[in-house]
């Protein structure tokens, strides 16, 4: 099947949106928390948070500033800092249903069951019930030309995870952790670890590396 | 475990680059098929690809110019178009291959025995053995103030995919194409759904749908 863009043009907008949110592959799936200033707290799930950079650590994530993530991205730009917290499959009920467009006088915590929590000093709440949590703080916020959407890039503060999901050489078991992979905007998908690759090189091909829990 | 910006400072950098590659969540793999003017085919994995909008519809990817994916970014800047390749299983070891870093007169779809497909007019190649395939405008190239890697959008102008793998309500179902999920640099993963929630709304609670494959 060959789409263009033109056909894409006569595809139902519902039709549309699924399509297209399914051509990246899979996404991760993250709960962004935020606090206003007059402590308002407020929690959104986001599909495009991605990599920038190791050294400084950064990240980077698109928010609909017409969507329900007005506030969440009026809350960071106010308060300089959120939290970016990995779903995994026992809160995913809770965390999708954070999509939700409730009122802004409602937390997405206490309507979702979810619990806040703070460290000292970091005024963007974190959820309790997730495994691998971040703070992070606001570098830089850029409303794209392209489509006025919002790139936040946000500077790796604060990691939080379990002892036994960091590995002997810094990779994360983020499967052991549970974390879900999310396709187009509400498929939710578990994961199995085929293995790890080793670097690949010119003169030889890649193979596979035996890993701690094979 | 509490890590903060002062102890990942004393983490090796090998550690500390697999630590910071997990935190963003799953990500996608995705294989960019480049042809410089001259006619040199590249290929080359990327785990940053992310949507930005379905209508216009766009995606965004972070290269770094200073690594393997030099020749990708100029030759994407000089040609104006790209291709993205969703990674499957069967392709696994050869896409995660193209990452060695080729001198420029070497083709990586020679070196790992993709072979490369072509749309009439549009110049860039599409990895025949990929199930999922897009052919992408070059809509905006900027440097990230942050640490100089490049972000690329791109408009959708083609999409590829089997007849089967496209949804009445027009999600791609990426599990049954094989598409793999990416952690850290190297670690690849199957998926297995969970299922897809309703859309949310704040009046009850998101409920499972049945799925075409239940």
């Amino acid at each position: 099947m060959h789409l263009t863009t033109d056909t894409l043009k006569d595809l139902p907008r519902g039709e549309r949106v699924n399509l297209i949110n399914s051509l990246s592959g899979f996404k991760s799936a993250n709960l962004v928390g935020t606090r206003s200033e007059s402590g308002q707290e407020n929690l959104a799930m986001v599909g495009s948070c991605f990599h920038i950079g190791a050294d400084p650590a950064l990240m980077g994530m698109i928010l609909r500033p017409h969507s329900v993530d007005r506030h969440s991205l009026e809350y960071l730009q106010g308060s300089g800092v959120y939290t970016l917290n990995q779903v995994h499959a026992d809160i995913l009920e809770a965390a999708h249903q954070t999509a939700a467009r409730y009122p802004r006088e409602t937390s997405e915590f206490t309507a979702t069951g979810l619990s806040p929590a703070y460290l000292p000093d970091f005024s963007a709440p974190f959820v309790a019930q997730a495994r691998i949590k971040l703070g992070m703080a606001v570098r830089e916020v850029q409303t794209l030309a392209v489509n006025n959407t919002v790139l936040v890039i946000g500077a790796i503060e604060h990691i939080l995870l379990p002892d036994e999901v960091l590995g002997d050489d810094g990779l994360v078991d983020i499967e052991r952790a549970g974390t879900v992979a999310l396709s187009g905007l509400d498929s939710y998908h578990r994961s199995q670890r085929i293995g790890r690759l080793s670097y690949a090189k010119p003169d030889r091909p890649a193979h596979w590396l035996t890993s701690d829990d094979d």
